[in-house]
């Protein structure tokens, strides 16, 4: 199960210790995080899955493995920008989004198109089909659910 | 200048209509229009352009250059999925959304984290910076103001 | 008809007077011109597509519009780096490389790979399929033979 | 350290045996292979790097992750066709070409652009540059000379 975790690259409120709580216990059931490399929520969630000795996967928007964040077992440099979260999408079996902005709500928007499950905790948009979440916990069972 | 136009890739209500009008009053300001080159808002922009002497590009998801609506005077071909989303924001000055599902809220985020000004008519979601239009000629007025 | 064209960004020996009268010569026959929108070969086929009152399309690497030369009628930033190469491949009905290094080969490899007609002016590699010329005249007698 | 591995989906001769040794000898020293994620030289090369318990990263062209080889511990799915070649070279420390046809040689000219080393046994075309070998004993030293 590769889980695709999205979300801005600077932190606010308790963000970060939602996705860092998500990556462990996401870790914890053996799934493998997806996301975008950088800082932020995607360090956030890399650390989390580290501490419980997970695999993250960063996928980064520049041509330089090393813009990932220390938390990311392995590296994907796409020199793409932007196109990268489309990579993100296509690469998760379902995604957790958690707050974020402008970059969050393309990645939401196009797994939705693509007909791929979406958990959002503290969504920026409320997009049709989104499947809204209060903690860690929830989010891991809601996204998980019918997947396993 | 050249002015991108984001749209669902099948009808509705009047949003063909306006997408239509709206392509013949920015060919008629001297516009380049980028668009996605497929149906609905895409094709109905690319002929409205069209009737006016203009220039429509077509910047299509697949491989073909035959995949374009007919009215589109030149094709790119990406062969990248919805990347192709973000090649179209790259590519122009200002958008104008019309109506559109999922894949035109990847492209208005884009566009807004990019910095650039975007004019919506009928959109799914109410995005943070969004300029919100009733009518094709207030869209043009509106995307133009302070570009030329 | 839309023709790549392809070749480094800076010139030597005779290659830049090749380009240019290429330009020349495609534009004369109403084809478009499609290449990457920088110096170089770039700029010098796009400089003679433009003195005959033709159209070239440069698709930039970057996400900078203002990146093209400005012998572009048209520019589509990509903000994808190499990967702009497959769009111009995927774009042109058939290409023609002028010289060029390393870029260029992977272009004119990807060219082949999907079936379509590529001839070269001095290529810096003789890749099984490509048919090597002498003059802009040769080059787009070959580049056109069997396509109009 | 993270090595690409590029070649042919399909294989002849003693091609994939090449790559599948070169697969275990690179698990055994403890490097992540990164490779298109296909069959024939992908797949081999994976099934050397899984028969070491060594984790192979397959980055395929398509946007369905199932097109993978099953020998890919992980699988990023792009839906970018050749653009993911240029996604395998900026992922990739150092590069080892295992024979290979026109999408190889565009691999390999784009790593040699962005100055990168690459390794080849029996290459289609002889680009300046490269470093050609003839054993995968040879090809892992020559690869990591330098990187470790």
């Amino acid at each position: 199960m590769q889980v695709g975790v999205i979300g801005s690259g600077s932190c606010y409120d308790d963000v970060c210790e939602f996705a860092f709580r998500l990556g462990q216990l996401l870790a914890e059931r053996g799934c493998v995080v997806i996301n975008g490399g950088l800082g932020g929520v995607m360090e956030a969630v890399s650390r989390g899955v580290s501490s419980r000795g997970g695999v993250a996967i960063g996928i980064v928007p520049g041509k330089d493995r090393r813009d990932a964040n220390p938390y990311c077992k392995y590296v994907i440099a796409t020199n793409m920008g932007h196109a990268r979260n489309m990579i993100i999408v296509h690469s998760s079996d379902v995604l957790v989004a958690v707050g974020g902005g402008y970059g969050t709500v393309s990645e939401m928007a196009i797994a939705l198109k693509e007909g791929k499950r979406v958990v959002a905790y503290k969504p920026a948009v409320k997009l049709e089909g989104l499947i809204v979440v209060k903690t860690p916990e929830e989010a891991v069972s809601k996204a998980l659910e019918g997947l396993e």
